[in-house]
């Protein structure tokens, strides 16, 4: 397909051509990049609203600042597809987030532009300030470094950290707070309201008129009044305002709010701002989606549609032939409300994806207990600690990625404790298209080797409805994981009653001869699917779903290991540490012999692209399957 | 040795005894507690200046809350010594870190008083939040969680997600800010700067008079004036002063400053402040080591002194026979500097640890180079990866059981983007007396399954030295992590000129029969030892010091495999997923068969405890080592 870019940005192929243009030029600009954006979103899919909602900030930071020598750090980067456009990648755009094709995130190895990859959130101050350092340390005074983070971004540890420093270096460092109220869901927090207030003036801008409504009644009183009437004004405003800013208090000069969309305004700022030394904040207000009516009106639901019909709005939903199986997360959003209208101890947690997790479903029906605590894994975590020690079952749901966030809290708030909070992993395995910093690789073996934490991993819908329910039974009494991926499960019928899982027990899908494979979640759908195929040729292995990592099942890993010399495991999560070390750990422990074959994620960063172009990628997919039970079974013929 | 309290510390067992003294008794108690904590520090050891510097708030929170129905929770914990000997412990006090004795810190499995296990900071907003919303779940309205957290531990991220999230929910939660300007080391950053404006009223107050000085002059115009200045007063007050308030725009009501260490002043404001509902803030002034004149003076020398002479303050030196190796520490210091001299690139960095890992050293010699972010760890590392992006080379220092709160930016921000950072853990393995808490015990496990980094341990200080040296080569050009143990090495005469090690490749102690010891890092002394104590057994196992976990040694390993079939490995970390975990690995993958033991922290938390004790415990002393050699020896026999 041929995508063709307006009159301008036709013109534009790094941002030096952007600088070569008039000011009068950038409404302009800015009105070819949305409408490149939309063109090729709609088709290819991708994140949306975020990046239409920068669009005059993407043109009016590329045509103040001398990028890349000037240092532009995007927070998150899924808003940054203006920014790639601009920065050489118009013609590869569509490649978007497709396998081999450019990332949906700022990358390093992917352009000189892309001075910092991200995907989680709340890196850039921190990272834009570690620039503006060196920068100082290498004595490169005019140096800028741009740091953009939306608000909600900004309400991550992180963020506040790279705040605190930064207020006390000396460096050429510029936050622009995009504020557009939200998250991938609407932001919440303390930092939101304020934020909210400054804009609508509900308290700071409603006292600053009183007061100098006030004032102005004085100088009715003469020369003299009037001049001590400006004296106060000026003592208020020079220092008592400035300081009563949130920014201002950690020492960042706060400039605004702006209008976010006023492209020359913007630029107007920005090169003032370029003069004023040491760390400064600009706080914009932006429409997430603005420019296309429906995103503006409906956020969440634009942050990632899908595709769509750029004219009528309409999002394409693949054709289905009959009923299809759920996605897990939905799974996880309706039994957790089934669950805590059985148990009223149980508590919602997510810091800011209510509905990436579909916990927004609890949300919804009770109210009352489940909380969206915003960007604050650690927050969460150690949340649920405190809840757990009143007698509270926590479900607390991160992504497996994210959870590396959280990770100290979960060994020394929770597990260190033995608290009975529940983790549930969204996204764990290979995430997809939003590539190696959202793919959950590594939750196996980070959470593997912390003592009283039990790892599971349900293979289907029903078996992730029974791990839940029997994480929060009260005799569980521990720390319980249940990680599980992206996407849709394998049974239609999921909504089976509710039954109890014996703790570290695997389970048997069925008998077989010469190898035995070990799975652990989602992949022993692959292998079921493998064994299947491999009958014509006259293979049978045997096939058992672990479901739990910690406590693994040394009942049945014996009776493996003495009755298959042939062994293979398959987990979608990184191969050192993960549930194939375990394996062969406990055959090294208990002197067994026995080949065994690791399948799962290798010990290397993998891309963006279809969950199943990755699985196969890796080999864990049944093609892979297959082919390592045929070399276990042919390497026995040879010896 | 008979500890004797004071006359009015004597009758309190519990808070109980406490609430039924006069308000006029709080000085003598106060009084008697400092000088029972003085007593027993002094002859024992332990943290010292912190519990000091909170004997009046520990008197007047326990005096005035219902605890323990009223839930307590300390920050870090390392000053709840008063808590502690009010509680029901001052008899077992004197066990204070010692083996089965009493833990340094908070624990719940201690003491009911202890409402939240701690050791590593800034949990505590947390945790009393999630106590305080389960209250309001269960409808105890009357309930009051009150969080004593130090201006240090603030400037970590998790509490301001803590307060961010705080602030928006309805529920008695009392944060009480020990500011003392005092981490281990003087605290920093914006926030350390703000607070003391506040109190200083450097800007705050001074505007204010200034302002109220005006007002006062206006009053002259006449009555009609009087009542504008009051209109105009009453309108800053209200709103824009509390507004003006970091904690006000994070929705906390607050109130302070005031002073820490009058007990009854304290008593009047917390009876105060329980009638009030919602989130709210107590700013105390304390100083730390309050009480004992020389630890007021010094503060990070007296945070954990030692035992000392308490009249005349000297600090005792335990008797050395003859020069003494150095403090692994010390060596990083000192080699640091001299490499930082050698390279410009060498940034150091640490998050509140300048005197714990000795960067004050670097501090000192080349201030333009070497950072102290504050207890901010997520930071200390994405502020590496920032520096690195620009071609420095930072040495990012950080004890291993904290690097757990900079996990995800290890992943995300340096290894994803292969960056040359080097992170040196210090406190890797089992740290003593500071109990699980602090135990570094999980973290070769957790970086190993991370892609791109290089993941090392010297056995002694010259290799430190030289792994360092390695680490900062141009050609090296990727994340490098090494780890060590708190304490002393083994080398006298360790300043030896740099040499490179090459990446990936152990070394040979010495060769042997039948058994092979592979160890990683310091236990190789162990083994060293346990080889030199059995030869007069006739048994002489070959020893190797692998070096590296990762990339392993596969050409050694090999040579190894070929050789031997009783295999040795030995660590001081988790054996769940950690170095013996990657040998057999190793094994699995090359189809070798062979008899492989591993030694190292067995999964479960291990207690505080003297380092010996603890290796003693977890069977990795060189006692253990002998034992588990004899026994694949005596296997072999019977084979």
């Amino acid at each position: 397909m041929d995508y063709k870019p307006g009159d301008l940005l036709k013109l534009i192929n790094k941002p030096e051509d952007l600088r070569k243009l008039p000011e009068s030029d950038l409404l302009r600009v800015c009105s070819d990049l949305r409408d490149y954006i939309i063109d090729i979103v709609s088709v290819n899919g991708g994140h949306f609203g975020a990046s239409l909602g920068v669009v005059e900030l993407t043109v009016a930071l590329h045509y103040v600042f001398n990028t890349p020598f000037d240092q532009l750090v995007w927070d998150v980067g899924h808003q940054a597809y203006g920014h790639k456009i601009l920065t050489g990648r118009k013609d590869s755009f569509h490649t978007n987030r497709i396998y081999k094709g450019i990332s949906g995130f700022p990358k390093r190895s992917e352009s000189e532009y892309d001075t910092f990859g991200v995907g989680h959130s709340s890196t850039s101050i921190s990272a834009a300030l570690g620039m503006a350092v060196a920068s100082r340390i290498k004595g490169e005074k005019e140096r800028q470094h741009i740091a953009v983070i939306g608000d909600g971004a900004m309400t991550a540890g992180l963020a506040f950290e790279g705040l605190n420093h930064g207020g006390v270096e000396n460096s050429n460092l510029l936050v622009v707070l995009n504020d557009n109220c939200m998250s991938i869901d609407p932001n919440v927090g303390a930092l939101k309201e304020y934020l909210t207030d400054i804009t609508t003036s509900h308290t700071y801008n409603k006292v600053k008129d009183e007061v100098w409504k006030l004032l102005g009644v004085i100088s009715r009183f003469g020369p003299n009044a009037q001049e001590i009437a400006s004296n106060v004004e000026n003592a208020i405003k020079t220092s008592l305002l400035k300081q009563s800013n949130f920014f201002e208090s950690l020492r960042f000069r706060y400039f605004g709010p702006v209008d976010g969309h006023d492209v020359n305004r913007l630029v107007k700022v920005m090169n003032d701002l370029k003069d004023i030394p040491g760390p400064k904040i600009l706080h914009c207000l932006t429409v997430k989606g603005k420019g296309y009516d429906l995103a503006e009106k409906d956020q969440t639901k634009w942050h990632a549609p899908g595709l769509f019909d750029k004219i009528s709005g309409e999002i394409v939903k693949p054709a289905k032939s009959g009923p299809q199986a759920p996605k897990y997360q939905d799974v996880f959003g309706h039994s957790i409300v089934e669950l805590a209208k059985l148990n009223p101890k149980i508590v919602g947690i997510t810091p800011a994806m209510p509905s990436g997790c579909s916990l927004n479903i609890m949300m919804k029906e009770i109210p009352e207990r489940a909380f969206d605590v915003g960007i604050a894994e650690q927050h969460a975590v150690t949340f649920s600690a405190g809840l757990a020690t009143q007698g509270m079952i926590p479900f607390c749901n991160i992504y497996s990625s994210f959870m590396q966030r959280g990770y100290d809290q979960v060994v020394h708030d929770v597990a260190l404790q033995n608290l009975h909070v529940v983790f549930c992993l969204d996204r764990g395995g290979l995430a997809g298209a939003d590539g190696p910093t959202h793919h959950g690789a590594f939750d196996i073996a980070y959470f593997r080797c912390i003592p009283n934490m039990i790892v599971s991993a349900p293979m289907d819908e029903v078996e992730l409805r029974n791990l839940m329910f029997t994480a929060q039974l009260e005799s569980t009494n521990a720390p319980f994981s249940i990680r599980y991926p992206r996407g849709n499960g394998v049974t239609i019928d999921w909504r089976k009653a509710f039954q109890e899982i014996q703790i570290g027990k695997g389970r048997k899908i069925c008998d077989g001869d010469e190898v035995a494979i070990l799975t652990i979640g989602h992949p022993g759908n692959f292998a079921v699917q493998a064994c299947q195929e491999m009958e014509s040729e006259g293979i049978n292995p045997a096939h058992f779903d672990m479901r739990f990592v910690k406590p693994i099942d040394e009942e049945l890993l014996h009776q493996v290991f003495k009755k298959y010399k042939k062994i293979l495991t398959v987990e979608d999560g990184c191969l050192m540490g993960g549930f194939g070390s375990a394996v062969i750990e406990f055959m090294a422990d208990n002197s067994y012999n026995a080949t065994v074959l690791r399948l799962g994620i290798p010990d290397r960063f993998i891309e963006h692209g279809e969950q199943k172009e990755l699985y196969d990628e890796c080999h864990f997919n049944s093609d892979a399957i297959k082919n390592a039970v045929r070399h276990l079974v042919d390497e026995s013929v040879l010896v």
